[in-house]
């Protein structure tokens, strides 16, 4: 029984992810990955190119923080309900920079009523480049 | 003498914002606009492409923040010292959806030692699109 | 017509600040004075007590989020609906000190449907003690 | 050499905490008792009294608030250099309400250069209460 409800439950979120994706031109433009996906975690992995980084060959900080907003995105989005983005906050911790290979971990934090607070991790080779953390709220039906 | 000093770092603004966009080929592709610049403020305009937005026409919550994080480097390097993004914080209001016309719009709220809290407003025909705030910090040296 | 329908605003500004503050004993007990209400403004004065410091008689950070913290649900619920407080972050820009008094303002920045976010400025003597930023929301009922 | 080198850490971080708690005379005003502590690692508790509530019997936020910025004090200065809090945000989960005895667990999150990054959980009995996500900076020098 244990087993039925964990797999639905995964399944569900692979089911959701891959409904998403088909939709997510954005993230798939910017050369994202959807590498792992499970209920209120998601890992995605994008490298900088040319076109995301300035003269000094350091990536704008957008970038970091679109590949953790779409992390963010696929975690609050595994449990079939549709929730969007309220707010986010972001830390910069190291520059990223041309070529770089960056994976963005996406993990529930807590998720209470219709809200959810999820912490994403922005990492190089390991290094931590960027701490973000969103808050998402469902909406009431699917068509939201 | 106060028109003097006042022209002064109006140009020390300009000329700042000038080096800066020069080198910022990142802000340049995803099609940003300088629209003007004074000390502690700037204003960018960034129209949403196909390649910015999902299946639903959204634009991705990253391309908001791009133009928002670019406004506030900006605004916070108006004065000649070589200031960096710490911490950024986004509050998404309402979406933006292609051909959007969005102007990002950053004001200093304050400074003290070599740290600085500015306040970006995001907004399309103005209707607020999103609301940032942005905690910058001066690195001691030109070359940081 | 236009002058009836703001004194009809600031009057229910006023009743809803009033009905508060009888209920708010802990802002009492902190010794906070409500100064002035308006709709989407409030400001209050506390002074830093003594069981509010540290040895250094450093202001412990709690009581200076507090007094904002005030503000901005006396701001938030001059509009006769029940509102809370969601999220709030806090910059703190300078220490407060045995017997400093410090005002809070709270302005708001922005509402969109139940939501609101309004800016709260903590000085002393006019000097910009902290900067904080709180996401209201309106609760569905009088009794919420 | 190991298991002394991480009890000299262990060392370091509980006199610092001995020295802090012997100063924090706020922290102890307000009830509040250290009960855990590690490096990068604090857990304290506080009970709801009635001078921190309103009339309906809710505490105010600014109590929340003070106990998880305490833990977050106490667990980014365990490293025996002289630590202070930059910004702080704070989500809001459930009310806690008088008599209510709340544990904060401070962790840390990342350090890199003098900043660090703590997560602070507000729990009681097991419940989620608020989520709080604290910066640090060291200072350069152990009178700053």
């Amino acid at each position: 029984m244990v087993d039925r409800v964990e797999l639905s439950a995964q399944e569900l979120a692979e089911q959701s992810a891959a409904a998403m994706w088909a939709q997510d031109t954005a993230s798939q433009a910017m050369g994202m990955t959807l590498d792992s996906i499970r209920p209120g975690y998601a890992r995605l992995t994008m490298q900088i190119r040319d076109d995301m980084v300035n003269g000094h060959r350091i990536c704008h900080g957008g970038f970091v923080f679109a590949l953790a907003d779409s992390a963010f995105a696929f975690a609050c989005n595994t449990y079939g309900q549709v929730t969007v983005a309220q707010d986010c906050d972001i830390v910069f911790v190291a520059p990223a920079r041309l070529g770089d290979v960056l994976t963005a971990e996406a993990t529930e934090r807590h998720k209470f009523g219709r809200n959810g607070i999820y912490d994403v991790t922005v990492r190089r080779d390991g290094e931590v480049v960027a701490e973000f953390r969103g808050r998402s709220r469902e909406l009431r039906d699917r068509n939201g």
